[in-house]
């Protein structure tokens, strides 16, 4: 699927100096999949920051040297940033780093300000000047508008969270604390657990503590500020928690989290699991095989398998090494049945009636080859079922959403999308059946439902600013 | 599993010139699990060859501007590299180029020969230099000194069949054909297709074929020279057919090849779920769940699953992300919970008797680490399940298993082997039910059984050459 | 010589749109002298600024590549850099871009201001953000400051120009216009001219005036705003002018600048074979061969030989192609006549009395070598002679010159650093001599004689910001 | 220039173990204006040849850890290479390995074989297969080919002389010993030295030996074979020393040769002034300044000097940053006076009658170029001189001169030619005063006169290798 999620935040801190940025290189690892743009880390040397950070992935930007050169450190914080504001360049990978008199901070963030063009043009008017794109560093001002007025950096971000609004999970390392903080509503995940020799760790998704041998201790709430000193000790202060309704993004579970994670408690495998049982429940099908897509439509298509007790089957192998640079197929070529990153297995698929599971539905130019794809190997039927409702509106906080003009399900019926991907029948989770995802807690499906927590406004910034020659399109000359 | 393959091999010959070298470029990447370490594409261009070769991935050594420059042409080869004999180094790279007055040559490989020694020593002794450590060179060598005593590269390649011995699967471009070449024994795939246009591919794999779009028309036959010219034709050449015994290498239907691809008429997904239903039946288990070690025990984890009845469940998440660059976590780190390659699913895993699939166990290092991680997981009992025969040999046709030295079953029988990976019950693939995995053909099964149908001498050759810099231990000065 | 310039400014401004890219390529080519650290160009596009810097040299930053993708346009600016304030690091490398609400920026500046930290202070409390730690990020947050008050950017740098102090030559950017700024004491040089097709083109040194095919028109006058239009017209804005005494940098003439630039109206190499006649005039000796020492000291030598009637040779050859990356002998290897950057021609120099000429004794170690080479190719004498008078002072204004502990001058007397350095007798240009460099105009000459035009306060902040890993020495782990 | 040397190399020899690969890294620094294509070191290790070799200058090539990875070894042997024969490919870096079992070598070569096709062509029909297109390689063959006849290397080597043709100094490293080998014309130059600790030292030049501290001993004979052995012992075989007339090449004095080298007893730096001094003999001129073009007309420009009585004058700048990926100004800029390579000294050139002193004219338009830049920079009269005779004619001796179409003297007369460049007068080395350069020994002046010691065949066997893709031009595709 095409749909990409804003970012990983990881942060540790330990009362002895330890190798915290190979531990948090690791947990970078764990939390890829949430940002495959750029990355960095940048640890504490007695005050002193040192970072590293590029565009490319976690194996890429650090190489076994990079990770020597970082001292031993009580504290790191980490990131893995795929850009929904903001550019794909340099200036803008995260941790983003504040060097000033009242103090140094590093912040990583993972969601999106629905505030921001409010904020900086405020900000610029008292003579700030922006040097990324990103809405991170417009936190950075506030909370360093805020330190000025009050000595305290735990104030400074409290006080600063009355002011940004939106979608934010953050860790925040100050030269004496680390802070995990996530915004009121809860939109992203934010956890924390503690390895066996008393390092905390704080991370976007539990998958990540486990990476590093932690134990889980429990999700961050929405609206706290935790605060983690060097001497080991934790302070937690509530005062913006219980002040807005609860608005979890429903899409982690279905799609952007890892199948091992849980978050606010849903282990998340099982509730794509459950979805798939929901699936098979609210469209129910004859047929001789449910496959999955890999990987994103397996865990779905284990649970559609069990409830309707049709053979669940490994038809597609995905191939493993296509890479960054992989030079994509022409339409021409995937015509001819140019078949690099999916393949199926025509063994099993050859005369059987397919239950295809698939996470979503974006374009439908992906469903629609793949229902070829099955046909070319012999299914006689193709059903295809998708875990998620029909997307029908962007979203604000912090997800890659094509815009509304893009998603097929906002100018199509069910029957039309049907006949436009080729499928025999076509199904798509009922939105009520979005609880069994997440049955204990409320949750934002703003991008289903088109109902959302805050104001918003659209980001008409981005041409404000240079675009590096990366980004360009070759532009011939007089 | 850490058991390498040596090589893939691809050709594509066409009437008329296209951009075969980005169609090559696609079938190495189906191939690529073959041989990671090098790759390489030479396509003809009127009897002259462009060759572009490197160490790397496919999709590092190739960038879009290297495709861009290859001509288009009638005839390509491509190769990727897993060096069993011959060391990692640019010179090794395939295919193999030969520039001489009777003609140019282009060698893609993918075997063992195993009177490579005797073979070199004799031609060193004509006078013959080696400029690299790989057996291919050997080859190409015996086929130019036919050739200067024949006028026909065919025949040339007859008589070096007369000489030559061990595996090997070759594709050969000529300055006007390319020729699919296929050891007596048989001990390597290899087969042929066709695309809608006309192009004639030829391929290790099947699934390489369906890469490019192309329709399987057979495998090459052991002893076969199959001759493809640019008008179209093809002929066949037999006089070593039927010469010596069937040896297809049972190893490749257990590991090796793509689940998609079908060989010698054997579709390797099924194969593999065959021998899981064999394993379930030899070794049963009362247990709760399943489990297939991603990503080579999925397939037999189903057949155990659908034979036993126990529910079959993903119960470990493969990061996939992990690149060559990919810095290991240290012992004192694994020892720590330390999960980064794979992570288990608590929430399937906690409370059950597990039932682990995987495909080999070499050292047993990896397989007590995942047993220990199903326990730490929750686990209540873990069964191992293993769907192939204990290794006890080494391979002399181009698979890159240990030394006996370090294979765990050459050493201790199953219940010491149960034990000392700390499962419950431990039991593997019998030997008599390798057939499920190639019911009509007879097969090697040397790495289990020690039976070798040629005679085998170690190679002894290796100290005899420079080492790169970058294969060195850095030595100290004086 | 060890002795390092700060930075090199280039702008052009054209009233149709062309490559100035490439243009300004070729002057920062010529301008790379002044500048090895990093460089970059920023080019206009309808009021969008499309940049490329980084770190290295013009010849590695920039590929073809990277020129052709920038598009045609009415205006650029480009930059050379070697850091005296700021790190070597890519968020210091110029020119500084400015994207503000009021409208965009682009600054390359060369020189110094020694009102900087006082500057940050208060602009830090007010809630600015410093993003590197370059004096030039302080110059743009007061521009910026001063055009939120007035709507004209020229008032604004004009305003700007009452509160910075110190050194700077710039060429700043915005989306409409560019302006060449000198400070009021004219330290830096900065110069302009035009093409025979009508681009005005700005520079440090004429030198990138002739590069590119601009025939000078005059230096940018102490205090001046020089305001360059796209339409073609020009304004000079003089307020500042004849504000403050003429402090032009000696050490231009003597050392930075190329010997075909001329500065102020100085024609560089005849500044120098001036200086090298003063010297042999104050410093006379009988001798056999004068022998400059490349390529700094050879202008001064040929002045030394046509004084003295002593006739000039070529005693020794610089190996060019000693890169960034050369690996530098050891001390050992020095002491064993190691000789690749300098070697003596000994059939010059065999049985001969020899003046060696160079531009500048910094901590004599290099001169002790020198002489040293001398004498073992077979000089019967050496006598130093030294085109500048011996260095006393720290330089605020730009000049990398080592500190007080460092300079030999400073602890020595001429016969002491004779012995030392191991000559037969050493000459200074003497102070009252500097005047030959330029005779009409008054200069700083603060490195020799102590005295500065302004109040000169130390960097103190640099370790206040995050070290780079680049420029860490590696810390051993716990 | 443009006209180019085909290599240098480079040999060490130690009793003890040492740090042979850094001394070589030195040797080839001096030397790398012999070559600037590719670079490489090989060095023994007990038996074991360690190499490090790619396309690039050595400073590219080789970084700290490359070099810090070659072991401590007793033998060594190093090349730069320019390609005059065999394509510039990695495949032809040298030193050439050859690992055969009578033995390993590692070659060196600087030169061109007249025989090469000749010998290729009979190898090939006795099986051997070539690798590079380098004619070291035919070289390495019969040294093979004769080892294997009898046991001694020495006597390979020396049977080889009698079977190869043409230009060759040599240093070949076997598993015990180091021969440094000059072909018996002598036609390029080879000496050796030693170090205060015992190493002996084999070079191209003089200058290599002292940029490692190593003490010139002397020439190596034409027809010498010089055996050194790690136990410090060196022999002499003379076998083939004076069975050929000498014919050292006089273009190494002129042109090729560094300044400070002494190549068979010449100083060349003194050889170039006394061709400046015989210019001016023949062709003296009333002017008032002689101008050396940099760099390799500045030594014939102070014998012009010197003789004439007319000041020297520094009157061009050369860019000294231009490094191999400086993208060259197009023929519309050369022609708007962009001079970024070379540019004028204005004050010293306005209104004067200058002389201006290269060392050849080989197309003629770099001398038109000079001329008109002079005269726009102010010169009243310009008045060219080239220190060596008119080009008429190819070298088959590893010197890379334009083809005679060409050579702009094979088809026009001085008086034509000082037109073409606009010159006010133009006057050459007359032929018989090239004895100035060599006056005791013969030498070979073929580019000049035509007359050559061995026979030649023109190299038509490039096109029948595969041509790399760096080296092609882009191809349209169909």
């Amino acid at each position: 699927m095409s749909i990409h999620e804003a970012c990983g935040v990881f942060g540790a801190i330990s009362p002895q100096r330890k190798d915290l940025a190979r531990l948090t290189y690791y947990g970078l690892y764990a939390l890829q999949h949430r940002g495959q743009e750029s990355c960095g880390i940048v640890v504490d040397d007695d005050g002193l920051f040192y970072s590293h950070k590029d565009l490319g992935l976690v194996g890429d930007v650090f190489s076994k040297e990079d990770l020597d050169r970082m001292p031993a450190s009580t504290m790191a914080v980490g990131h893995v940033r795929y850009s929904t504001t903001g550019e794909k360049v340099r200036a803008n990978c995260q941790p983003i780093e504040v060097n000033h008199q009242k103090g140094k901070l590093a912040l990583a963030h993972n969601g999106n300000l629905t505030n921001d063009d409010k904020l900086r043009d405020k900000l610029e008017l008292n003579g700030a000047i922006f040097h990324t794109t990103s809405d991170t560093e417009t936190i950075a001002y506030i909370i360093t508008g805020e330190r000025l007025k009050t000595g305290s950096i735990e104030d400074a971000v409290s006080q600063a969270m009355d002011v940004i609004e939106g979608a934010y999970s953050m860790v925040v390392m100050s030269a004496a604390k680390i802070m995990a903080i996530r915004d009121p509503y809860g939109f992203r995940p934010l956890c924390y657990g503690k390895t066996a020799d008393g390092t905390y760790v704080i991370a976007s998704e539990s998958c990540a503590l486990q990476a590093v041998g932690a134990e889980f201790i429990r999700d961050i709430l929405p609206g706290e500020i935790l605060v983690f000193s060097t001497d080991g000790s934790i302070t937690s202060r509530r005062e913006h928690c219980g002040t807005k309704p609860r608005q979890s993004c429903i899409f982690e579970q279905i799609y952007f989290a890892r199948p091992d994670s849980i978050i606010d408690g849903i282990p998340i495998h099982q509730a794509r699991v459950n979805a798939g049982r929901a699936l098979a429940k609210a469209h129910p099908v004859e047929a001789d095989a449910v496959i999955g897509v890999p990987d994103s439509g397996l865990n779905a298509a284990i649970g559609y398998a069990q409830e309707s007790g049709i053979p669940y089957s490994i038809g597609m192998i995905k191939n493993k090494y296509i890479a960054r640079t992989f030079i994509s197929p022409s339409q021409r070529e995937r015509d001819n049945q140019v078949h690099i990153k999916l393949n199926p297995i025509s063994s099993i698929i050859k005369g059987k009636r397919v239950v295809l599971v698939d996470d979503s539905i974006v374009r439908g130019t992906t469903s629609r080859r793949l229902v070829t794809m099955m046909r070319d190997a012999g299914a006689t039927e193709v059903h295809m079922r998708v875990s998620a409702p029909p997307f029908l509106h962007p979203c604000y906080y912090g997800v890659d959403i094509d815009s509304e003009d893009n998603l097929i399900a906002a100018h199509h019926s069910v029957d039309e999308i049907c006949e436009m991907i080729g499928a025999d029948s076509l199904g798509f989770l009922p939105i009520e059946d979005l609880k069994v995802l997440s049955p204990a807690l409320d949750y934002c499906a703003g991008c289903f439902d088109g109902r959302y927590a805050t104001a918003v406004s659209p980001n008409h910034r981005k041409n404000r600013f240079s675009t590096p020659l990366s980004q360009r399109e070759k532009k011939s000359k007089k």
